[in-house]
């Protein structure tokens, strides 16, 4: 067993603690299993056990990948999962320009997933979605969700075409409210925690501003990217 | 000087960062201020030491605060700032049951301003609006709502009668998107992160649901807090 700490550019990741490892079952590709010696018995254990015996998936005894790779003092299990190369469908998209913060991407994703929108483009560079952190702030929704890298926005605009796409942006005309989309299918768009949206996304783009008073400079990411999917998913919940 | 670290049962708290004590500046009671031997000069920097000549406020040159208050590198101003004891007034209120995250606080209380409502009611035991952690994610908005705290909701709801009471539950009837406020006042109350609103909410309020997918268990505090806001003023922002 040798265990070492998350990195980027490495095939393998990890999800940390019984409930996201419980989510990442069937839905990922689990190297091995770490168990704390000091695990209670509890049906989320027995269950990643019982499932790991079915799928002929190593179980390590050891207290020694939990000094490694986590500080949580309630973090009994640990999944060691490959990355997989996920790609997006011709369905709605969430588009993310160069999101740097693990927390708001993990977020994000769990939010995507709850209006019904399973594909996230991230153009880079970008934080790692791969990252223990970014998993852990998805509470399981990354294993639900297409989410695919592009080194530029020139690249997702290459594959997909005929789509609305709406930029989110504070100098922008049009309010959120007044947007009704009538195409089939759409992208939406937003920038950097810090900088947003340059104005070339204007060219190809409806911009939209989510109204707000002069108080703050700006909602954060995952705030404006909830309130644009509230907006443009509500007929689908009718 | 003395220094100690930030307690919730002191009469002061500490702003930390240069952006954030210019907030504080003409909205807050500033006690003394804390500036690091290697700070920079800088316009912000000039700016807050003009204004403490101005107002008698006292400035420390030293590194002891900021080995005790702060581990962020970055970090070269501290204000000690006194508690102040706010008190709603009778407009538009969220009101938060039993709050349990410093950041999750923060968010919201930068989103209700950025949406205009500048009264928050929380209802212990709930987190303490005062940490400095809390302030700092509130990014300087902590500094123009009125936050106040209630023993119970019904001590609340003494002082607060005549406005519609909308709860945000899972399991209520009525869609966000169908309700259409027709009362002068409102209040829009949120449950704790993980146990959201007992049913005796029922009683009082309109309890509605933000649609969503069972792919997930319900949206992170501040994502629900923000969806509604924007809903609820979006008439506000014609």
């Amino acid at each position: 067993m040798k265990i070492q700490k998350y990195k980027k550019n490495e095939a393998f990741s990890y999800v940390l603690g019984a409930a996201l490892v419980i989510d990442a079952l069937d839905n990922s590709n689990i190297i091995e299993i770490y168990i704390h010696p000091n695990t209670k018995e509890s049906d989320s254990i027995n269950k990643i056990i019982e499932y790991a015996k079915d799928n002929g998936i190593n179980i390590i005894n050891s207290d020694k990948p939990f000094n490694i790779l986590t500080k949580k003092q309630n973090c009994f299990v640990i999944a060691k999962i490959q990355k997989e190369k996920k790609v997006l469908d011709d369905k709605n998209h969430v588009v993310l320009v160069n999101p740097s913060d693990f927390g708001n991407l993990g977020t994000i994703v769990r939010t995507s997933l709850g209006f019904g929108i399973n594909n996230i483009a991230i153009i880079r560079d970008a934080v790692d979605v791969y990252d223990p952190k970014c998993i852990r702030a998805s509470m399981g929704a990354f294993f639900k969700v297409n989410i695919e890298y592009f080194d530029s926005i020139e690249d997702y605009l290459k594959r997909f075409k005929n789509r609305a796409f709406y930029s989110f942006m504070l100098d922008a005309q049009t309010k959120l409210q007044t947007v009704e989309n009538s195409v089939d299918k759409y992208s939406l768009i937003f920038g950097n925690e810090a900088h947003g949206l340059d104005d070339k996304y204007k060219r190809f783009t409806t911009p939209i501003i989510i109204p707000q008073t002069s108080d703050v400079d700006s909602f954060n990411l995952p705030i404006s990217v909830g309130i644009a999917l509230y907006h443009f998913t509500k007929k689908d919940f009718e």
